[in-house]
């Protein structure tokens, strides 16, 4: 009998993100036991639009629910504090969508309780899991590689195009005081720190909000499916606080350099995070929307291009792999891998060995360099991350 | 209460594909009840790895179980005859792989028996549910496409090169009289019709088998995994009856001409199928390496580039997409796609419905255009599918 | 003081291709002596477009001209015979553009009086002459590349078409009786015997005329300018007796396949030839409109990409190229490269020696390859080229 | 008789770039008539190896030729300014090579001078001269492009990556204060101002050397060359103050944020000059090392991929274009298309009409853009432009 058995998850929050988590509970042979919603009539919609055993009437059922192993928190920004907090206090682990909170103060209480409460912790840091930046990670890694000099790169997407494009990260109190930034450059972010191992010492931003009046539409609004409105909808003007685009600039702990930027206006780039790692000896070169593929610089002899291929890999890189050589791999496989660790490392039942997935520590150093970039930008200066 | 609810699946075979299966199967919130092995010990080892509820003793124990309602056959090619047949006399709905059957007239027979029995029979011709493949056909039978002149295209791996590369699939006996033809060329022909929507009138067909002998390692071997072995093994010289590489010219029934290369002997080629189709006004071409990428050639004005976002895409690309632009969909997607069209076919129980996924009779074709290909190859001379 | 100061070129024929030759020549410091066209008057007005000193009233005058050494001929393809002979007979050293004739019992009637004369001859194969190819070709005849398997290819241009495309090329009394395979797939063919060395054994064809009328403007096009054309213009019908497309299939001496297509209707590939060349060990690929990239694959490591880079390059890849890594060489760069062989060749006088650049013999063997394909199509056979 | 003819044009300095300027020169049927170089040995040399009929004894000797119209300035950026002055002074009409000087103070000398004495002056910004970088200039300015939002980008190459590469460039007092800004961000900076029509109105930016000490070696290297050395050599320590490496901000006049890095030190990265311009409504991008691709962004339709091809493009595209679509063009193209505009320029002989090629204004801008970059750097905070 496989130790994954007898695992019971809990969902709250089924807009975009909580049906690709579904999706990766099950396709390892989870249970998905239960969801919650912002009512129960929306809980009890979606259960039976996607199977679910159990629609709770509202969150706090469901932690009651002694069945529940684990929660997955897939609701918007601002409840992720509270909801991952009355989960730990409930004596669940937990996985949570990013940012994990609004404040890194938040996040801080938090990783201070699961400690506490010896509680399994993960943020969904998922494009981590792509199998070739787990291969990217075990190359800069090696003497080969050379000492890490410079991270360049950007996450860009073009949803947020139209002053007409609404969604509720817009708004300051659903989203936080960042947006581009929180929403996609701290994938970005996690994903260099995961790659080069390296800390950021400190941070240069400028960040910038292209339309500080945006149109609402009078209705609600799933992320990205705004741009698949065709029907003619009545707006309303919003102001906007937070940053359409971020230049950041990062000096890191060894003295390499990083820059980056970070986009939601960027026509034609649907949704396309882009690295690239140089070192004293190779580079490595990364883009999400050809996820499979990873380009490894050499000056001194021809550049490689490795498409996702387990018997090319090391074991880091063949433990997230499905699937052979060719076969694509995509955006839910990264889910059903990053899940596939934690829920080993519940069932292994020994909190003592360092986890191999990303945790509320990874959250929390997030939005510590978020607070940073914001600060920068206010005060246009270098702001240093621990201080 | 979802339409999938009651829906219960038994899967034989568990190698490589097998799983393919059961991850798509689940992910739509449908329970994998059941699977049969060669073995009862194969069974319960695969179902406690897979988690998987019932380990049947044998293939006829699982059809007998009034529990299941469709059969999903993962098994090496020569069973998929016997087993599909079985199934549809013990009244189960079938999702077969490919090839249907080693022979045609095998194949005629399922296809009649399938329409006696009134049961649904899906072929798993998955590489059609890439969203951007719906598309291609999409685009394709538009007007500002013009007539389709010219399909040209390859399907190349590299995981026999080698003649110490090993697989059931070299045994003429277990693989068929065809093996890349088969096996992976079968795939680009299903899905360069289903774009076309032309029917191939004959072929001509140069088959060759570099190596007449490979070594078979003395245990067995899964597909694909001998590409990850590493320890030194024992080997036997086996002849080789099957071409590693085939050219095949087509003629199509609206005078298109059709060119095609199948190898899996070309190096550094792990998975890679390629269409391009010529028509009097436009071009679509596509690379299975790279999935969500459709390129679309003009004349007149610049070419054009999809990258897959269901907000771009007509109806039929929309609808077997789950996420949103640029978020990559792979190769596992694309059984989750093919089985979500059956089971709501199954489901919404009106078989007067053409169906809206590959069936029998598709398997059927592609059988005979093989048969074709292998006489054009013995006799050096253009063949007739339909004689 | 350099070798090449004393040469003296003579060019007949200024429409596409000519310029091109001259560019060429002048980047090396050779000069254009003077240029002859169908008449004196066009002779005149190119020549003061083209700053070139002297136009001759005719290209016999131009032969009579003491002071030119060597004879570039650009002319349509039916004046290139009578024009190369009356150059060798008047002892001059003959570039000529391909295909070398119309018939290949010509063209070794041209090999042969070049022989006897002691001159030098050189045929436009300029393809070769992207420092990548020569890269490549150096790569296949090493070890590490194992035997030559598979070539596979295609050579596609879009500016035949509509049915309204027109150019001297499509009538047969000035361009001969292949179109398609003459013009551009003698350069594939070429390209890929070059780098594998091997020759072509036999040959299978299936050749396609989708327009057999085209409508043909009244006044005079010259090759790619149709695309330009803006306004409406006068057509009369014309039959089109040679291919608008070819498929072909290939036996190399070695056992090797080779698969092949050819089109001038293949909507958005403005320029595009492509190979693939699959050895028992590695395989390379090319496309010409990314000339400076090559890929390599492998098995059992990450493919390769070389981009053009003197410094990564053999000693033969080093010798075409002019530029260092990551400058772009275009096709204008390839005329200079190889004339820079033919001239060395030249003016180091001892024609003993192997020539490094294509010869009429390179073009006698293309014409022989190319009345095969002409013959298989029309017999639906497979077609010796040597007997 | 073509207007060129008369033309004559003398060149100093032949390094890497000289010949390349060369080249140039005589595709266009223009007489490079002599050559001046450090020493009348090495100047009697280049020209014989270029086939030059004048070796000038030194650059003075040139300037007093009266057959001399135009000099080129190729030599190594210490003397730009120096030797532009001169010719300035000498009545002849200046190409320079980039930077123009090395203070932004000796430009403004240079632009007056040449303004006083009515003489033609440009400066080598080649990249322009690609031909797809015209036709996103003419994407960009025309109204479904929308105002300009974000300018991304980036210049790699990887030629000083080892603390053993030397060149002349390294030397503070030969190449000036700035090095990788100054050698190829320039490049960058003029382009993405040529393309968009915009200002740079501040500037921030982090430069960092990663080698403080590098390895010369006691024999002279040129530029690029360095990469070829096999052989061991004596070296002897050098500090080193210019940046490896530089990030650099952007605020232009209109709002737009733009963002830039640039290095020698990114493996695999050869020459690697990449932008994106994102406006309110599409983008444009464009990578040197692909440089007849032009990829433009669309939110509401799909992308488009521009093959560089004269009969799609505009006028201003078309201009700089000399072979038809699909024929690539490359590095050594660009020189030519800037070099016809300017001589066309001088020509037409009326200098009121403003130059269509880029001046030593642009030269200038440059340098104070470089100025203001360095004082950022050293500062740590934005810096204005033109104060």
């Amino acid at each position: 009998m496989s130790k994954n058995r007898n695992l019971q998850v809990g969902v709250v929050g089924l807009g975009f993100i909580g049906p690709a988590h579904i999706e990766g509970i099950r396709r390892q042979g989870v249970e998905v036991h239960g969801i919650a919603e912002f009512t129960p009539e929306l809980a009890r919609e979606k259960a039976g639009q996607l199977n679910i055993p159990v629609a709770y009437s509202c969150y706090e059922e469901m932690l009651k629910d002694p069945a529940i192993d684990i929660v997955h928190i897939c609701s918007p920004n601002f409840l992720h504090f509270p909801q991952a907090k009355q989960a730990l206090l409930a004596g669940k682990h937990v996985v949570c969508e990013k940012p994990l909170t609004i404040t890194s103060a938040e996040a801080r209480e938090l990783v201070e309780l699961a400690k506490t409460k010896q509680l399994v912790n993960a943020i969904n840091f998922n494009l981590r899991f792509y199998p070739v930046n787990f291969e990217a990670r075990h190359m800069v890694n090696k003497d080969d590689f050379g000492k890490v000099l410079i991270v360049q790169g950007s996450y860009l997407q073009d949803w947020l195009l139209y002053p007409t494009d609404w969604n509720w990260r817009l708004d300051l109190d659903q989203g936080g005081s960042l947006r581009a930034v929180a929403d996609i450059g701290s994938h970005w972010i996690d994903l260099v720190m995961f790659i080069t191992g390296l800390k950021v010492d400190e941070v240069f931003a400028d960040l910038k909000t292209f339309y500080p009046i945006r149109k609402k539409p009078v209705s609600r609004v799933e992320t990205f499916s705004n741009k698949e409105q065709s029907v003619a909808i009545d707006y309303e003007d919003k102001q906007i606080e937070t940053e359409d685009y971020g230049s950041i600039l990062f000096r890191f702990e060894n003295g390499a350099r990083g820059i980056f930027s970070v986009s939601q206006m960027s026509a034609g780039r649907k949704n396309r995070l882009f690295y690239e790692i140089d070192g004293a000896k190779s580079a490595v070169s990364w883009d999400s929307e050809h996820p499979n593929d990873l380009w490894v610089g050499h000056r001194d002899r021809m550049n490689e291009l490795l498409v996702k291929d387990p018997s090319l890999m090391s074991d880091e890189g063949k433990a997230v792999s499905s699937y052979p050589g060719g076969h694509a791999e995509g955006f839910p496989d990264t889910f059903k891998q990053l899940q596939k660790k934690v829920y080993a490392y519940i069932l292994k039942n020994d909190f003592s060995v360092e986890p191999d997935f990303p945790t509320f520590t990874d959250g929390y150093i997030s939005l510590q360099i978020e607070e940073a970039i914001l600060k920068s930008s206010q005060t246009c200066s270098w702001v240093k991350i621990y201080e």
